[in-house]
């Protein structure tokens, strides 16, 4: 028999929250193979009648019935998901019964609310068009209104995180290569130097660096393992000189680059 | 007496996700003032501890219980946190309990697993990659690999919504600014006729966009409300005629828009 299942993610919005949440819950039980389907705008009746229809018609197929993740804040809507024939877990019954009982007041059941208000969402925005001007050391320019920036070899993570700590935090990052010529000058490159209480240093391991440059550049000397293990340990002594803090992103994923920065700088999200 | 309360979101790994739902919860509560404190990788025994020192203080100086987010997999570190005088909405207690009866099995509990495969992961940091090299319009080398190519007005959204999409998707997506040029020739640009199938509009009405504008160059005739409803009625004729959908981006976050696009276009997250 089969072990196939099948995992709904619903929202009344974008899903992004208990998609990742669900996800997550599920990698926890191995040997299961889950077929992830995620519902997000799930703001109506009839939108939240067609989704039963769909949890029902994976049920069939599947032999068995459906595991729902959802995150539906008006009360007609998630009464229609409930009547589907499926395993419900929903955040919001989860979570804002006890809130409203511990805070004494009733929650706004609101559905569409601003997670954050227009002030930040601006800044947020700002912070993304800064990084993508001042990636890969492009305009000097308000180099000094970076709140942080990152110096690494070519390919060590420094764009992916400038551009998620704007996005998500709304910080204001910036990112400089170090390239042979800063190995040569045993220098940080000038415009850097006035600066360095906000330079924070990403290293990684050469395997996994060749293994990166070779997937875009197969075959050359740049990927090669020799000059990536070369490249890594100049760009460490230089760092290390400087006294900037270095942070090994081999094992680690974007979002784990960007929180760890945050926390080791005191930086506010 | 004061309303204000302190509310940790407390994970062993980013803390992103309990962040965001923890906010969402909150935001159903209004006239309370929530001081919202983030504790990221609490992964050990003394870290725990040190998470109900700071949780016991917050309560003891806003003269009550702190409410704790948590998504914390490994038991006896959330022990620990369940000893605070707090109450505690961990996401793993809730939904990993149900999850263990309905699929029959036990959950690994492994803290620090991958949420995603290595293949994956090296998808979406290309993605990154791609976005940058092709945002505004730069480089119509590879131009035919997008699987989404975003067209609008300067300052329409068209960067941060590639970004989020590749961040969060691993979505190739590419963007082209329309400009003066391509109103005069009542045409697209060039490069993008061939793959006008996977052209998504972004339009937004033009007080907003004078809004934002002026935010970058105050007082400029690039950000006078006259100038926006200009382009941005040339943008929409020109789109119309191409038979290019667009989507009003006004009021909606770039999660919205991201979530939006992929919801029509049917691209696989």
């Amino acid at each position: 028999m089969s072990r196939r299942r099948t995992a709904f993610f619903i929202s009344d919005r974008t899903g992004i929250t208990v998609e990742k949440l669900g996800r997550s819950m599920l990698s926890q039980f191995d040997g299961i193979e889950f077929n992830q389907v995620t519902l997000p705008f799930v703001d109506s009746i009839e939108k939240a009648h067609s989704a039963v229809n769909r949890i029902n018609q994976a049920a069939m197929e599947d032999g068995r019935r459906a595991i729902v993740f959802s995150t539906l804040i008006v009360a007609d809507i998630h009464n229609v998901i409930e009547e589907s024939d499926a395993l419900i877990l929903d955040l919001f019954e989860s979570f804002i019964v006890p809130l409203e009982d511990e805070l004494g007041i009733q929650s706004s059941h609101a559905v569409g609310r601003p997670h954050e208000t227009g002030i930040h969402y601006n800044e947020r925005m700002d912070a993304v068009n800064y990084a993508l001007n001042h990636d890969d050391g492009g305009i000097s320019r308000e180099l000094e209104r970076a709140q942080i920036i990152l110096v690494g070899v070519s390919r060590s993570g420094k764009s992916p995180t400038s551009l998620y700590l704007a996005l998500q935090f709304g910080i204001f990052a910036a990112n400089y290569p170090l390239v042979p010529e800063d190995f040569e000058n045993k220098s940080l490159p000038a415009a850097l130097k006035p600066l360095l209480p906000k330079v924070q240093g990403l290293t990684i391991q050469p395997e996994r660096l060749a293994q990166i440059r070779a997937e875009r550049m197969p075959n050359s000397r740049y990927a090669s393992l020799e000059n990536c293990r070369k490249e890594i340990q100049q760009a460490e002594a230089l760092m290390l000189s400087a006294n900037i803090p270095m942070l090994d992103v081999t094992t680690i994923s974007v979002e784990e680059i960007a929180t760890t920065l945050l926390h080791q700088t005191g930086l506010k999200r």
